[in-house]
């Protein structure tokens, strides 16, 4: 049966990823994937073989390592954090239809978690995940998901909080959230999670309208009980000993 | 200076670990955690030295754990899934408020990660994650996040779907998320996600009013455009080559 492995990696860093994962890579004799996720597990198997298109060319990427793996050789996709958020796995679903192929997703540790575990914890309870990337979601839509998540007091994390065309998406976003939640509701903000460069900052959501962030960073919403901690951002879960 | 790794262990297989987990593990003298978790990993370290109390002794374990690093020990508390989501690290970090104390978070492949790539690609576009269980929160507020998930079109993670004390939770959350959702949204379960006896199930929103879910079951709800593709749940990000 011809194998198709969906693979996410993690932040980045080698050990960020799992057994299962590695495992994966090692069997693959064909590594596909984005340019620079790929720069980032090529050390590690320095003798596969390699297949890689330019940034948002995901659909020709997909079907390359699909037309790869039907073609006999055993293949692994690879997204950085989980290939399940905002990654390649639906994405091979839909274009493997009907195609003769074994496809087995391989989860890994997605940006919330991640970052989450450099700030501190600031997802313990129910929480949200928007992207803030307009690229193929339209804008009203991710206006209405900020403005419920706020009302509804989840703990939030956005992916894709700025690029070069959508400077202000950041500042527009907190000012939906500022709606529900307290100017002094606690943030946080970590950039290259995982690798080299590695940053957090913790901030107000009134503060974070002004804050600069870039395509490697992943920000952090607190829900109304959020604090700080020594230093770290921390939601209750509210745990006590019933 | 004292050591407290606070390590998510994912679902369970010791392969669903991240290689830093195990790093952690292996750097532990003391392996503190509820039972069902440590049993899970004792066999990779039977010569560590275990802590262990029962159910909801969160409060407990955890000063446990500080008590022991802080007397000098390397301590990793650990956690199913990731630590980070309804897990202990939010109260590790409340709990050593000011005591002498390093603690390093390792983040790990929470249930809404490991039991989508089970299911398929159910988490592919924005999505919140909800538990069900009212024992730390009131009701009203799970309700509220439903009734707002549902508005807002999220794709919907339910954690602790069901016990003995509350076997109709997820009858009444479908009921609320059916204010707003077609009763034909797609649906999928997973049961002991990466364990012995792992299964997944398939079915619409309406039928899930009536499913069983127990405790080890991880419940998904699509959002509007989710389909079933090769007996996966697929949610499109609407990728395109753009």
């Amino acid at each position: 049966m011809n194998k198709l492995y969906v693979v996410g990696i993690g932040p980045g860093a080698p050990e960020d990823m799992t057994l299962r994962a590695k495992n994966a890579l090692e069997d693959a004799q064909v590594i596909a994937g984005y340019g620079v996720y790929v720069d980032l597990v090529r050390p590690m198997f320095p003798e596969k073989e390699y297949l890689t298109t330019a940034m948002r060319r995901e659909s020709e990427r997909c079907r390359l390592a699909i037309d790869a793996a039907c073609g006999g050789k055993t293949v692994a996709m690879i997204s950085s954090g989980d290939a399940g958020v905002y990654g390649m796995a639906g994405l091979i679903y839909e274009l493997a239809q009907g195609r003769d192929l074994e496809i087995e997703l391989v989860p890994g540790v997605t940006a919330a978690l991640s970052g989450g575990a450099v700030l501190g914890a600031p997802l313990t309870h129910d929480f949200a995940v928007i992207s803030l990337s307009d690229l193929l979601t339209p804008w009203e839509k991710i206006e209405k998901r900020l403005e419920m998540a706020a009302a509804a007091d989840f703990c939030i994390a956005l992916y894709n909080p700025s690029s070069i065309r959508r400077a202000d998406h950041l500042r527009r976003a907190c000012e939906i959230l500022l709606r529900h939640a307290s100017p002094e509701t606690v943030c946080g903000a970590v950039r290259n999670i995982g690798r080299e460069g590695e940053r957090m900052e913790l901030m107000t959501l009134e503060e974070m309208k002004n804050y600069s962030a870039d395509m490697f960073t992943t920000v952090f919403v607190g829900n109304s009980q959020t604090r700080v901690i020594d230093g770290r951002m921390v939601t209750p879960r509210g745990y006590r000993d019933v």
